[in-house]
């Protein structure tokens, strides 16, 4: 075999290491590096995710050679463990579960238990003296195997087991017997062959195989499809397979099971936290079902739970000693599962733990102070999307709130909206633009749409690591959980506290901090960008070389951006501020004019409103540049098309209806997007391009007067060919020189022009001649080189994302690869012929981090985006750059190989020909 | 000063040459290269277009030392002539003409006998001793000085000679006296002073500068733009001024004067061919006022005319001599002017003549074999586009023709349409697509529009050499001139012919080769491609590169295209087929079928439909290859749009008219052009392409089993990305490998893509890892390359053509820089991957001659094009092959340039720094 396909770990010594995560998925690196660490760990193997994609490229069958592999490693295990797989007297039991690279929380299935039949549950039997807890794991085991493997639903089980508590007259599984369970194994297995025809594999190989063939195939279930389609998540990765010894946490009052973060993943304060259930198997603390006690005295809120520092020092201590080796070998907060077995430590796994925004950037900034990593890296650390969540405004502390229910504190944010209690309607409501807060008894994975849809969870059930608050905290998504004031009742679309009844419909808000349920819409005041985050953004701005503008058409909106620390303004939109009021109406005045005469006067009404605007956004950005772009959308979009709307307005105006009526008939395009519009309104009205240099200019002096200082870029839109930048810039100095002139002062301005056709960026050496600066107009960009347009492409877009022909859509995350090639182009020659051209970009992917990196690689100078993504696009920036040095760095290492690196690679290579050599002659 | 302007010629040594066309003018050039033949030709001198250039960057001024150059050729004119200018004794009097780089027949203002005053006609009338002359000379020079420099309508002269003409009660100019002419003259004086307030210039200086700035002004008049805008003629060309000492053919019966071809332009045919007038000026013979006498017996068709063969003999002998000298040594058919002053002959121009395109394809062709010319250089002859006259219908001989007149030939073709009699209604319907003959009593250069938008031409009076005739050649239209048997109401928009009366909008039919007026529409038969012709279509297709296809959707059009020449079929579009007969109700089910089954029994109605449009083409094209388009344009064109249609189409459907209209309403779109269509149908609806596929693979099987060659190329429209080809890829094959195996029998078949996303262009290298070919749709390139539809972009199209930000209208004439930038990005990324890949093009640039030159040169395989643009485009392909090669071995010769060349340049660099020098201290 030229390829290994499994790697073994375990006492102490693995075959892979975190290196490997590509290959092993996070999980099972991580168990090769904890292995590695001396920590211990359950020994097992990895079936590495090439194996994944392998299978599905080969119509869903397994590579040659894997299942000797597979044996090989086993057999180690066995010889670790000091266990037999299939053995009745000392037998082996395993999990088999999946491990991705990224984790991907409930997503993926897992089987426990492998191994057991009726023979091998006497070993387990006697070798416990457990008879109860054996029976146990053996329905449990039946349970998973027939629901995950095997397809039967999980009710049919859990029917089953209400049923025997019914006939016993008992509440709580723990109130069954050794007896009952055996009584349940034999129904559940006789369910098994109702539902399926097909008996349950009473021999362990084939469980085994029957379990790692579910992994693989739930690797292209719906929920997983949907968690990737939401995070990005490439089909190609594939998934890992981890085989490991189970440990049991559930064998008796010695045993527990537990989950913990290195520090607070709420906060980012540096304390360990986290929750252990005694007797429990691990599936019970992260399911939510029974509510879990706190791992040490500093995290317990509750007197009556007891931590696990008080139940087991000496176990927690080794705990302590091992979270903290952790931690510092990974330099990253680490989320790390446990189990004891009759007071034997195992840990199960090791990962970088999710967190919120907030306490990422405490813990990057911490870590930085502690000598623990560099300030680039901590710059590396915090995903720029994810500032997001700090942006936004929370809850204004002085307005009145009506807290209802208090629970879990899960993840922070302040959240309003709508009570809806299923996923499939908060997905509907949402994509009607309505705000949400999706209530539930707990969540489960196939919720992961509602969640995303959401602006906030509410769970009745469940822990801080539950599934709602784990998959909350990914997204950034305000959530309170385990909130156990209420009762939730999904068949009335109602919840209820105390006598207070909370229908469908109904507004209630959420703190995610502070775990508060509120009546109503609560006020909501704007976020402090202080503390950790100032020290991160201030470490951002040394770190970047991009400058950061904002997209404002309003002085507010420029304040707002200034306060996020941008640095002028990219894109002025001046169409919007012909909307406002009574402006529209002189708009259309000067539309509805039959000659150059009449649509002056009714520009002359538009000149000082439009001169105002200015005015209030040069102040704004005093100091900085304010890039304004000429009228842009077709004149169509300012008039009504509707018969009644068109009477009335003709009324209005004291125009014919017919003329009003024929001017609408005589604007309509077949394709808007294609027509009369940008520039094109400016080559065929001047007038409209003059009035509006005029009030730039007539603005800004008015400024420079007051000594305000004020830098305005006039760009003109659309701009395909350099002649028609040539005339429209021709008119725009002469207004600005005779303007001037008027004013008596001078005021520096320059004249430059959006890429935002293909042409224009295929012939930007051209344009550049005349343009002073160049701003990518990403959004016209991607829809002209993709030749589709954004307002219709729903009807194809989501079978393309589907179908995986796109990974993400072009109007979110910008394409490098077409789009980007036409902006490296216009980059490359616009610089050809003007060597300081300035460069930007002003369309939405302006604020998209890895849009942010492509622009600061091809050399931009700029980018601009919405105000509140402002201070993404700052950390953005700063990562491209922090990036920029490792490539170079890293270039410069390959460039001179060490010799012993060129000895590796040629004994690799000689070892990889001889293993070929052998495959040959077994195959 | 360091730029020589003005460049004198006369007895026999000229400054200039013919090489310096761009500089000298056509005229200007050709009126020094005769001189340099020995040629006797009047002296004079030409000012360069760069003044005319400068004249207008500069404001109207003419460049600093101009006046000093001009003076002193004038005094060269003198000293050659024997006559001084303003020279009361011996005067010499001059004529002012525009000459631009190319003829513009009519289009520009000549002034004749320059220097006349009450003095110098003193001399004159001493010297000839013909008063009448010399005053008729005197008030034409009045008469049009008057009208062209000083802008006096010509009524107002021609008034008064109709007055004077009553009040002596004569009928003709020949019988007025010296001494109406004198008191004419007087008279003209004074009507310049009513109209203008000025005096008229005495001053013979005056007069010379105010005739050079009329030419100069001239250039920039509306008909001189619109013949630009018609002839695509840059506007920075400008125009030479030709300062020349006049010669008079009116004298006496000793004179003459007239116009000849040196080949007849109508025919080709390889004889002396022209027109005179005794005792007249050349604009009499132009003007088509007097009816001219045939130059030679050959010519002579009338009995009753004299030729000047048998009235000049000496003369005609001499100008025999002269001509044939002239075609020689320019190796090309000349235009020639001549006057004759008392007996001695004077040329005064020589001109490629314009011929028709059966002239000029008969005259390439004997010249090659004359040994005049090379086969490359008679390939080069003959302009593609002027084939398009010949690759037309002409009338069917059998056909029932009533003749109702009988005028000149005067260029062939046939034409059929309503009669109109003004230009601008000409140019009215012909914009609503009305077929439209212009009838005029003779045509001006005001009519130029009018004559571009008309079928035909038919004038009442002028010769074969009238500005009707010669523009209507120019443009390849059809038309009968002189026809004096009609007489023109403009008054009653009618002619009449005899008792027989046509009234505007009644339809008659033109035949140009015989100057037949037909009554009614006559019905027309395909052209003959043989003879001449054929010769040179032999020629090209030995010397192309590129292989020659054509779109087609029908068999009959594939037969028609494969009649011209046609190497195959390079885009087969499939939907034509959906509109046709019962087909467009079986495609509307599967437009509302609700899921894949329905849509696949709709389909199912539709496959032996396709398949046997497919048999139809694959046997007309057998052994060439057909590349099939599949779907393309969006649903909804299938569908109706109005509420009537909608419900008839329901009622006929069977299906609730709401339903019809939900779907209607469903498949609306914003920009159709950038919606849902092209292969994203395919994406969506597998089905479509399938069933396409199936039909073409069928298709092909069975004519393969009749032993007929069958090439399928299968093409899938508007690919962005690689993995929307890869995934249509795959269904295609999985069809085609499907239907060979049901069928039996294996067919070659290839599946490539249209690139005409700007996107598919920029990523060709991900795209021709699958695709087979490429296809370069330069319509829809085009489109989103400078982002405006071609349908809506006539809202602003004209303006910027009309403001010069266009030279030419992206659709018609490919857009090389941008457009051309992607095509040539395409083809060298996609070739970079697949060493083979196929390029072609089937846009409506494919039979458009500088695209198709384009094509050959960035390395395309084949260009495709309409079945009657097929010959056109086989020798726009030769052609470039033959200008590559040109430009190959120009590129040779300048890299290792001789060492008298460099000697050369080193002289004319030092030359122009001392001239610079004496420049600077003269400035």
């Amino acid at each position: 075999m030229a390829r290994k396909r499994v790697y073994f770990f375990g006492n102490n010594r693995a075959e892979g290491s975190s290196a490997m995560r590509n290959l092993l998925g996070g999980k099972g690196a991580d168990l090769a590096e904890m292995t590695n660490l001396a920590v211990p760990v359950p020994a097992g193997f990895t079936i590495t995710t090439e194996v994944c994609t392998e299978f599905y490229e080969n119509n869903q069958r397994y590579p040659k050679g894997l299942t000797e592999e597979v044996a090989s490693s086993l057999a180690k295990v066995e010889k670790v463990m000091g266990r037999k797989y299939g053995d009745p007297v000392n037998p082996l039991l395993v999990s088999v579960r999946s491990g991705a690279r990224v984790s991907m929380p409930g997503m993926m299935d897992t089987v426990l238990n492998i191994g057991l039949n009726a023979r091998t549950l006497q070993g387990i039997i006697t070798q416990t003296g457990n008879e109860r807890f054996a029976y146990d794991a053996y329905r449990r085991f039946v349970q998973m195997y027939g629901n995950v493997v095997m397809g039967v639903e999980d009710e049919a089980f859990e029917g089953l087991i209400e049923a025997k508590k019914k006939e016993k007259n008992v509440k709580l599984d723990m109130e069954l017997t050794a007896e009952d369970w055996k009584e349940l194994t034999a129904k559940f297995k006789q369910a098994v062959k109702t539902h399926t025809g097909q008996d349950f594999p009473e021999e362990p190989m084939k469980q085994l195989w029957g379990a790692i063939g579910a992994v693989f195939e739930s690797w292209n279930t719906k929920r997983a499809k949907k968690y990737r389609e939401l995070n990005n998540i490439p089909e190609h990765w594939g998934t890992a397979v981890n085989v490991q010894t189970m440990v049991f946490g559930n064998m008796g009052n010695d045993c527990a099971t537990g989950v913990a973060f290195t520090r607070d993943p709420a906060t980012g304060e540096k304390r360990f936290y986290g929750e252990y259930l005694p007797n429990a198997q691990g599936e019970d603390v992260v399911a939510g079902i029974r509510t879990p006690q706190p791992i040490n005295n500093v995290g317990k809120t509750d007197p009556n739970l007891v931590s696990l520092e008080d139940f087991m020092p000496q176990v927690y201590k080794e705990l302590t000693v091992i979270y903290k080796k952790l931690e510092k070998h990974f330099t990253e907060m680490q989320d790390i599962e446990f189990t004891i077995e009759k007071g034997k430590l195992w840990m199960l796994q090791t990962r970088r733990g999710k967190r919120t925004a907030t306490a990422a950037i405490r813990i990057a900034v911490d870590m930085k102070k502690e000598g623990l990593i560099t300030k680039k890296e901590a710059l590396r650390r915090v995903p720029p999307a994810d500032l997001d969540q700090l942006l936004h405004p929370t809850f204004d502390p002085s307005a009145e709130k009506k807290v209802i229910a208090r629970g879990l504190p899960a993840s922070p944010g302040a959240a309003t909206g709508k009570v809806v209690f299923t996923a499939d309607r908060a997905e509907e409501l949402a994509g009607q633009s309505e705000k949400v807060i999706l209530v539930r008894i707990e969540t489960s994975p196939e919720d992961i749409g509602g969640m995303a849809a959401a602006q906030g969870i509410l769970t009745q059930r469940g822990g801080m690591t539950s599934h709602a608050a784990v998959v909350a905290r990914g997204m950034g998504k305000c959530c309170v959980a385990g909130c156990g004031d209420l009762v939730v009742d999904y068949a009335n679309r109602r919840f209820t506290v105390d006598s207070l009844s909370v229908n469908e419909g109904d507004f209630i808000s959420l703190d995610g901090g502070k775990g508060e349920v509120m009546l109503g819409q609560v006020r909501t005041v704007m976020p402090s960008l202080s503390g950790h985050f100032g020290i991160l953004m201030k470490w951002a701005d040394e770190t970047r070389r991009l400058n950061i503008r904002t997209n404002a058409d309003t002085p507010n909106d420029a304040k707002v951006a200034r306060g996020f620390g941008a640095e002028g303004i990219g894109l002025c939109r001046t169409e919007h501020m012909f909307f406002e009021g009574d402006r529209i109406m002189a708009v259309r005045e000067m539309i509805l004019a039959d000659n150059v005469a009449s649509r002056e006067r009714a520009l002359a009404k538009l000149l000082p409103m439009q001169k105002g605007d200015f005015i209030g956004i040069f102040r704004e950005m005093a100091g900085l540049p304010v890039t304004i772009r000429l009228l842009d959308p077709p004149l169509h979009e300012f008039l009504p098309h509707e018969r009644a709307q068109i009477e009335a307005l003709a009324a209005e105006m004291n125009v014919p209806v017919e003329k009003l009526r024929e001017k609408v008939e005589s604007l309509k395009e077949f394709n808007p997007m294609l027509g009369h519009r940008g520039c094109r309104l400016g080559i065929t009205f001047p007038e409209i391009y003059k009035m509006q240099t005029r009030a730039i200019i007539e603005a800004a002096c008015e400024l420079a007067k007051q000594k305000i200082k004020v830098i305005p870029e006039i760009m003109l839109p659309l701009i395909g060919d350099v002649t028609e930048l040539r005339l429209l810039k021709k008119d725009a100095i002469e207004v600005a020189t005779q303007v001037m002139k008027e004013q008596g002062i001078k005021v520096k301005y320059t004249v430059g022009t959006m890429i935002e056709v293909p042409r224009g960026a295929l012939t930007a050496d051209k344009i550049a001649e005349e343009a002073e600066f160049f701003s990518f107009g990403t959004n016209d960009l991607t829809q002209m080189t993709y030749g589709f347009s954004r307002d219709d492409s729903g009807m194809f877009l989501n079978d393309y994302l589907k179908k995986g022909i796109f990974e993400k859509d072009p109007f979110q995350v910008l394409d490098q690869v077409g789009v980007g090639e036409l902006m490296k182009i216009a980059a490359a020659k616009g610089r050809s012929v003007r060597k300081d051209l300035k460069l930007g970009i002003c369309g939405e992917h302006g604020g998209e981090p890895s849009a942010v990196e492509f622009c600061h690689r091809i050399g931009l100078n700029y980018v601009s985006c919405s105000p509140y993504r402002v201070p993404i696009a700052r950390l953005a920036a700063a990562q491209a750059a922090v990036k920029e040095e490792a490539n170079k760095q890293k270039a410069k290492t390959k460039k001179r190989p060490a010799r012993a690196t060129v000895k590796k690679a040629k004994v690799a290579a000689k070892k990889s020909k001889a293993s070929a050599g052998r495959s040959k002659k077994r195959g």
